[in-house]
């Protein structure tokens, strides 16, 4: 046992602070603008659906925003989280690569959410907010803030994509034990959905729909805000708090890392990890390789474009410059359904733009043959989200075997595949597609970009 | 944070030796007999199920023995686990004593089994074992050693009662995702199995079935053993490592306990949380209560008798001599699977002879309900198993609330209950049931009992 496989850190190592890059950059990323007038939206625009001190950090300028003592006291019922060597996975590619992974499946939720959703319904409720609206695809989003709302006494009510809601129902049952209310939407108890519903009672509904419900009853009553799993600057502020831990953790084994690999869907788990690493780097202390990891099913870094865009399909949301494939753009149904979003956080994309960091694609079955390889060696099985990490990692340190370079390599496991075996079940008998993405459909999309 | 809420250990803490109670006692356990000459049975009875050094193990007297490196590594994974104190559950009860669990739910498989699943498998490989068989009910012992023999390159197979195999196949696909076959029993690949289902086409199956196969099929091959995940001594030792860490942890938090709390189905989840702190009481060095939960449905310590009864319902076992209610018993299909055994660890219930340790029966629905309470509060999910010895823990915190006594409770949530959330479902939707359990079931089964 000498050198180490876990580093755990005491919880007086949680971070105390969210770290905000944006006073870091060269320039800051674009404002998102008012769709009607074209001109930024301010604080009084978003008030109907975020609580102020959520709007501020959204603009904030400081690069260190405290953690609240209430929520620092949630966020130690599971963190700080390990870091873990791979040693078993290391020995099964015979990679003299050294590979860490942040393991984030320990948390309430089983994922990396409610390190945002936490603070969201702590921020809500202390301006007096009783209950909080969302959407959520396959469910790991609305099952974190169902366990946030329940841990500062709001009402919870969740617009859960039809067919999920049908071929999920774990997640939407996991929900419900923390004591929110879990509608199918389309729904019939919101205007947009009931008009949906009208002209195809059997719709199987979409992120953008769902999104459109949980916005629509949020702006009806004063006593209710929206909350949004991933995109925004604040989320990936309060997602810091993994880098944060990685930064500590890998110094504790004597590393520094060479390449840091992340999974994209709208960006909060790999912001989370890397941007504390991006400041190190940008500070001259160190130099990893950052890569951005998403689906090509989904590809709204390798083969979207940047520009002003919506963030939900029916176009209720402010403009946001951004990577997008469009926002009427549907991707196929692969099963990690957390990066299944037409677009791509505009502080990632700006950073993208800067040159800092890089983006590749992987395909849905080579994903889920690296979570059963990760889950055979080293005993936890990956959501389907970070199973792409994984895939990138394992080729870079396939490559690493043939260069006998002695890489150092830090990836994140943002969830647990507990919930995701029937994905699993159905690549081991061979069902599972590649869905080749022909350029015509992204051209289609791209041409219904809103003119800005 | 002045007070910890979550206390971590090194993984340089993970106990090097497990303990072996057995030479503590003031008499051992009496023999396990063989059922056609009534004799003790020897190693030469066991050998074609066990490996050498696991029969050596059942029969050790040494106090404590060594932890292979081999194995400590794998344990490296996720041990040791937290210890946590569940500030939110004692205030939403508003109670003064002071409750602290053991979490196991971290484990690659979710629950305490991958504790002895992995040295079964490690001594089995060392052994030229190329093949284990089990039988499994639920799934969790049989998904933690799928994992176990992915680490030591070991062939699984697992037979997996019917009724769950079709109800629960997210545990099935675990268990494949692991690399384990997995048959629905009675299965045709048996004698035994085949002979039932001639009789009984849509037979939905019983772990008796399901054990009669798995030794089948063991007993029948030279390079295949069979593993237990329960009931035998050195699974019990095992499991002492649970036990180990959280007497080092509690004495961190400064606190001695004055009531340890814990599930009994087969007895390994409780005899791996008390032994360690039993080895204290006898020392005199602490006076903490012992008290074991079992469901009101499957009640062997509360409603049983204390005779020698086969382990399996078609009577292939040795005979043990245990608190049951007789081998052909069927309990009713209550949620805790692990919990559904006929009898009760031989040691366990030899200990309870001795007056060393007390148990409680609880119903479904209260344990469910502390299930929701927890969850809600202390944001992890238990398995239906652990919310047996939740729910006493709650009742006996709402005691305190009451005499105002700082009582420190200790227990155990051996399992996270996301592979558990249809049961859950049921019950918030108020389907599930109590089971009342007449007196002349159990007096039907008792009357079988073999002759001893």
């Amino acid at each position: 046992m000498s050198e180490p496989t876990r580093v755990l850190l005491d919880e007086s190592r949680i971070p105390r602070n969210w770290y905000n890059i944006i006073p870091d950059l060269p320039s800051p990323p674009p404002p998102p603008l008012h769709p009607a007038t074209l001109q930024p939206v301010g604080p009084d625009d978003l008030a109907p659906l975020f609580p102020m001190e959520l709007i501020g950090q959204e603009v904030s300028e400081e690069r260190f925003v405290p953690i609240p003592e209430s929520v620092l006291d949630v966020y130690r019922l599971w963190r700080p989280t390990p870091l873990i060597r791979a040693r078993r996975l290391e020995k099964s590619l015979g990679t003299p690569a050294r590979i860490y992974y942040k393991y984030e499946g320990g948390s309430p939720s089983g994922s990396h959410k409610p390190n945002t959703a936490v603070p969201q319904a702590y921020y809500n409720a202390a301006q007096g907010v009783r209950r909080l609206t969302t959407e959520t695809g396959a469910g790991q989003w609305g099952s974190a803030l169902a366990f946030a709302c329940a841990q500062y006494g709001l009402a919870c009510e969740v617009w859960m994509v039809r067919a999920s809601y049908d071929q999920k129902p774990y997640r939407r049952s996991l929900m419900k034990v923390y004591g929110a209310t879990v509608h199918a939407s389309p729904s019939a108890v919101t205007r947009s959905g009931s008009r949906i519903l009208a002209d195809d009672p059997a719709c199987t509904g979409s992120l953008g729909i769902a999104i459109s419900e949980a916005v629509e009853v949020a702006g009806q009553h004063g006593d209710t805000r929206y909350a949004l799993g991933s995109v925004l600057n604040h989320v990936l502020m309060h997602q810091t708090v993994i880098g944060e831990e990685a930064l500590e953790q890998l110094a504790a084994f004597g590393e520094t890392p060479d390449l840091i690999i992340g999974c994209t869907g709208g960006g909060s788990n790999f912001a989370g990890l890397v941007f504390p690493f991006l400041r190190e780097k940008l500070a001259g202390r160190m130099e990893p390789v950052l890569r951005a990891v998403e689906p090509t099913a989904c590809p709204s870094f390798t083969r979207g474009t940047y520009a002003y865009d919506f963030g939900d399909t029916a176009g209720f949301t402010p403009l946001l410059k951004m990577h997008t494939l469009g926002h009427e753009f549907v991707p196929d149904p692969i099963h990690a359904g957390g990066l299944r979003y037409h677009g791509m956080s505009p502080l990632l994309s700006h950073i993208y733009e800067l040159g800092m960091i890089e983006a590749v694609a992987r395909n849905q079955t080579e994903c889920f043959e690296a979570g059963l390889r990760f889950a055979r060696t080293e005993g936890v099985l990956p959501a389907p989200e970070p199973t792409h990490a994984l895939a990138e990692t394992i080729a870079e340190a396939l490559r690493c075997a043939d260069t006998g370079e002695e890489k150092v390599i830090l990836t994140a496991v943002c969830g647990h595949g507990h919930f995701d075996l029937p994905a699993y079940e159905r690549h081991l008998s061979g069902q599972l597609d590649d869905f080749a993405l022909p350029q015509q459909r992204i051209d289609e999309a791209l041409a219904r970009l809103p003119a800005v």
